[in-house]
């Protein structure tokens, strides 16, 4: 078999795109070795990179508040699994098993939170995070409660709704394009680095 | 019964937004006579309220390719109507209805596009739309064949589907918050505007 | 496009019908001002239309007991919401309007009645009718038990459950027939009456 | 264990009811030797008893028209089996082992009808009956073509999707009310009958 | 209609079966006095054949435990019913019909279990047994706890999930081949036996 | 946090062990280097044991017939992720990647098979097997059709389906009991194996 392409739309050259977008995907191929192909599939449509982008660093990269970095990696992979999205969960499978230094806590997250290997307050903000994604409408305030009493306060909710929420377009992208996970994403976090 | 409030979040005084969020706010509330209730609540978080409307407006603004104005806000009202969301389908509702210049169709996609007064074309792209929406992974090339027959080219189909992914997120963003829409927009589009 | 017609079946003259049927149907138009498509629709089966309307007044315009007219026209808006249900949600959804005097209600209650300005005890009657409507083979004690905490008696519980019981079947038929709505019906109750 | 009562609701005594509904009663006893619980338990509400068996008759005891009496009670039976109704699974699956002549025919009809000893045509017939049944705001143009293949007629339509509906409203009401099945009807049509 | 074939397989001839395997059928037909079709219809797959027999004679034939052999074949049949599964639903449905000395239990069971004359401990057996069957996924301490409450010990518990899972893969296999069940069982347990 | 164990129950030592369980227990240490938790957890019940390995080995060990080993395999990660068992998942997963000597299958097939790197042939398989794990009561003469186009035969589809089957047991003891998944497995077929 040969590989798929790695979307069903056309997949723009670096050289042809805006110079704000070429180098937002030079930096991120500076940091983490190779272009992930949301970068590059996204880059079809300069406008809706740019929000997507903004967006999406709005709520992950958020400093404060009540949620880790593998946190908020983790309510991607749960909920990206959910929606039976392969990009979404390979890729941030990866990202996750680095933040959360645990070579298998994403495939367990992907598959079925209440086995995996985490704490009662993720167990409790993953619950929060799935029926966000799965039905909000049904959102009651039992719901709020039962998160709240792990600690998480309401902008700590925000968070992991506005989280669920924001790969719940994403994965809906990624399958409407047939968008590829690149085969590094496999792999990564699973071993542990060499020493430099 | 008090009205409920338009968020379970705290809502910013315009004063004390940034001069971008407020401007545009004064903007919408210039030509729509009313702010709607999803500037003011969204503001509450800077960073999600810029990407989330430069999101918007780039799907939803759009000039060319083969769906119009009406076309665009069908596909958020039918979609969120399967969703649930009362905010989004009462404003955007009211959209639909000026947009279309039909009283009934904003209703009538919201509850069963089957049933409406719209053209087959309409039809299939809210089938695509409503797949996308509720099944994304389950996406196979008949889909796409489907909506392809009545003259949708690949990028309408990104539209498509990316207007239906960015509602999903919308949906569960106002479910979240308990986003409720201006009383304003129930009406709207209803009845014959009188000549000035 | 034109206008579907109001039933994929042959709709009677009213001259044709028979003198009971004739005069139900002169009696609710000199009452709403027009006559609602499912008098005319239902009209084609003459045995099944005085069953229907004996039935519906039955449940609909019971005097006494714990529900209001309005609380009544909620539950079919709700289930027929649930059920997706153009006519009912629409026609209903009108009359929901008058008795409620609240020009907003019908649309909250028929696309999410958790976010609907209603009272605990109407959220807890339509919770009730949603589980008849939805999954009626699962009615537990504790279902009952919810209901009566807002003062429900079991005659009341009848009552819910009934509606939303024949409304289960209203709205299949209406479904199965395409029964269209009068235009008339979906700007009923949102204006102000003028005074005479 | 004791029987479960046959209804949550008062029963009322024979002596009790009006005229018109003992006297069905007692015609209903006179013909079938036993008097089946539903005809007790809605009796507690007189006037929707008298809609109920009203419509209940133009429907299942017309005459004319592609459905033999087996024919509708299998799709009260197959329906019934759907919403996980016990008293008109059982009551009528005895019905139907009767005018089908079949001991075996409502046990296959009530757990999956793809596996019965029946008809392609009566196959289609069920499928169509639980379209409507389980999903009718999805009736397309292709389940009525479907049915229409194998010889039903629009008439025909009308009469499967209504008996579909009215049970729909039954079988909520008989789990409401936790409508007992009379235990006569577990054996009936099972065994040959012995000749007097 | 002449009656369908037991299986979509070929079903050999006990002559050609191997010894172990025809000595296994004749001794169930000197006991039942036929041989069940799965016996039969399974012979295609010598191997299988074994393991099937060896699995469901570890769970069902166990001495010992919490559970009489009547609670056995109820799990069987709820669950089958769950599954739409016909011929587990009228061969052990008949079993069960025999085991618990109670005609009518078994169509109880198989349509709504929460309707049936059974035991409240019954009723918790079978919600558990229930939700192994449906959503496994999803078992929480609540539902051991739930079902620890009316005496079940770990041991009975996973007697219980067993079987629930043990027909999750009996009732896909007899859909998968269209097993069908011999006529015998429809009556099985229904009539008193003739004393002899 | 600790690791948590690798079953509910309790696991027996070794040494306790009947003797024809322990030689198998250690025949598969002796193979894999490891002993996979399912032979160590399912041996506090030996007799469950024999026909669980019995019935394991006749699907996934048979030779011969249109199945390859990689595709048996294939078929427990797509229905395992279907029925969310993190043991299925992560164990089978490891054994697929093993032999189709690809790392990234078993990811793409237990999240979304459509999008997997496999042939038309084994999306075709896995749509069947999908079929039989998910909803076995609605196969219909199209599923095995759809199938046969792809070269399967009958005995194949046999095999598909009763692997799906299976595991459809498999997984639900697996989420019964919460086995545990080895964490070697979570990296076997990952990377190159290196030369000796």
């Amino acid at each position: 078999m040969t590989a798929p392409s790695i979307s069903r739309y056309p997949v723009p050259a670096l050289a042809d795109l805006d110079d704000d977008i070429r180098a937002r995907i030079l930096e991120v191929q500076e940091k983490a070795g190779f272009v992930p192909n949301v970068f590059l599939t996204l880059a079809h449509r300069p406008g809706e990179f740019r929000a997507f982008f903004a967006y999406h660093d709005a709520l992950m990269e958020k400093e404060g508040g009540g949620l880790t970095k593998a946190d908020r990696e983790m309510i991607v992979v749960a909920t990206s699994g959910a929606n039976d999205c392969l990009y979404c969960v390979v890729a941030h499978g990866a990202i996750l098993r680095i933040y959360a230094k645990n070579p298998r806590v994403a495939d367990q997250v992907a598959v079925n939170y209440r086995k995996a290997e985490i704490t009662p307050r993720q167990k409790a903000m993953l619950a929060f995070a799935l029926k966000v994604a799965t039905d909000s409408a049904s959102l009651e305030e039992a719901d709020y409660d039962a998160a709240r009493k792990h600690g998480f306060d309401d902008e700590d909710l925000w968070d992991i709704g506005a989280i669920a929420a924001f790969f719940a377009m994403s994965n809906r992208i990624a399958n409407l394009i047939a968008m590829r996970p690149n085969d590094e994403f496999y792999l990564m976090g699973r071993v542990p680095r060499e020493k430099k």
